[in-house]
């Protein structure tokens, strides 16, 4: 099969005391997401895609606690990293496509931007869209942001 | 790359005081979904799908406040729409994959109208499949209704 | 087209008095999922991914509660036969990557394993990676287990 899929998501919760880093981007004056990296919740489900794709396990066996020189690592950093790991198996990127699900920051007119960030990072085309969830769950009640992803590699 | 994949989901509110308008048929009798539009969750997350593979952005950028023609259009129709705008960027639809989450309406006895309704709206296949969440959670509870779709695309 | 894409997704209530079964492995020690079945969820996903893509309905309409002969049937049996059935259509299955998101167990020791189980069960690659939600939501107040999948079948 010259072709394989892969999926993941990814849920940080808000802290208004931190920067808003998403999709690669920075987010001046909106709310940031919390972790021990810079909580970019698009970027972690894009990684988690592409290495469930390429039968690389997650984020957590990649780059978690029992490997320390990623503690604290962006979310560019991860995707460069990941996207090379895939790579590295044979496989190319196809594209990835993510979607962002929640109250803040207003993805849409920083999507071109935030697509271009992530297509570089990856060195494959990422499609970046948004949604909410009518004031339903932790994302309606703006506790924190949720993404998912899909990815597809091919055979080069 | 001749094939491209894309994700989206949607989240609305159960509404008791309207009808019931998902993956392209009315189901009377049932609590309908609020929203602007028919609240039709299963077609929504579908577009979303197919606009992301195709590299379109999503229904905000594509049907949203700022475009009030499509102010209150139907599922059906947004479907239909988002389906044109994909393939005039050259692609062709493969495949879409939606699964609707929720306590109601019962999928099951209406899947194979529901599926006829969604892939003619489309002029592609679209599955539709259906699953609850144990209890959990604003579907469990039955606050609302989700839905997620996959998409496939093409060049032909 | 000779390729189709599948989604699914599954969430079961933890339930301490049952064993813990889990991407077709044992987890001792680790309490169980509620269902009249063994609760995989993992396993539960990925069926629904696999039949939603082979046009072949979900779960609920295969193995639901009309089809007593199914009652109870483990998640390796379920993907034993949701893959057979696919296959008789005449597509093949390509892929399947599943993501479980909750707090425990913890996959990332024996993903090899579980993705050996899942793989034979199906017979082709399954990818197993997994995800927590910052405490956030039902999986992350540890009220339940979620899981997700895609599936890509091919024409042989
Ligand atoms: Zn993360
Ligand atoms: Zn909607
Ligand atoms: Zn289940």
């Amino acid at each position: 099969m010259p072709f394989v899929i892969g999926h993941g998501s990814d849920v940080h919760r808000f802290d208004d005391e931190r920067p808003c880093r998403l999709a690669c981007l920075d987010w001046p004056g909106v709310a940031g997401l919390a972790g021990h990296s810079d909580g970019d919740a698009a970027a972690h489900a894009a990684c988690d895609a592409m290495l469930s794709a390429g039968g690389l396990g997650d984020l957590g066996s990649n780059f978690g606690t029992s490997r320390p020189e990623w503690a604290g690592a962006s979310g560019t950093a991860l995707l460069v990293e990941s996207a090379r790991r895939v790579r590295e198996t044979g496989w190319a990127l196809g594209n990835v496509s993510v979607q962002v699900i929640g109250n803040h920051p207003k993805i849409g007119p920083r999507r071109a931007e935030a697509e271009a960030a992530m297509s570089e990072a990856v060195g494959a085309p990422v499609r970046l869209s948004a949604t909410t969830t009518d004031g339903l769950g932790f994302t309606g009640r703006g506790e924190g942001l949720a993404a998912t992803a899909v990815a597809l590699l091919y055979q080069p």
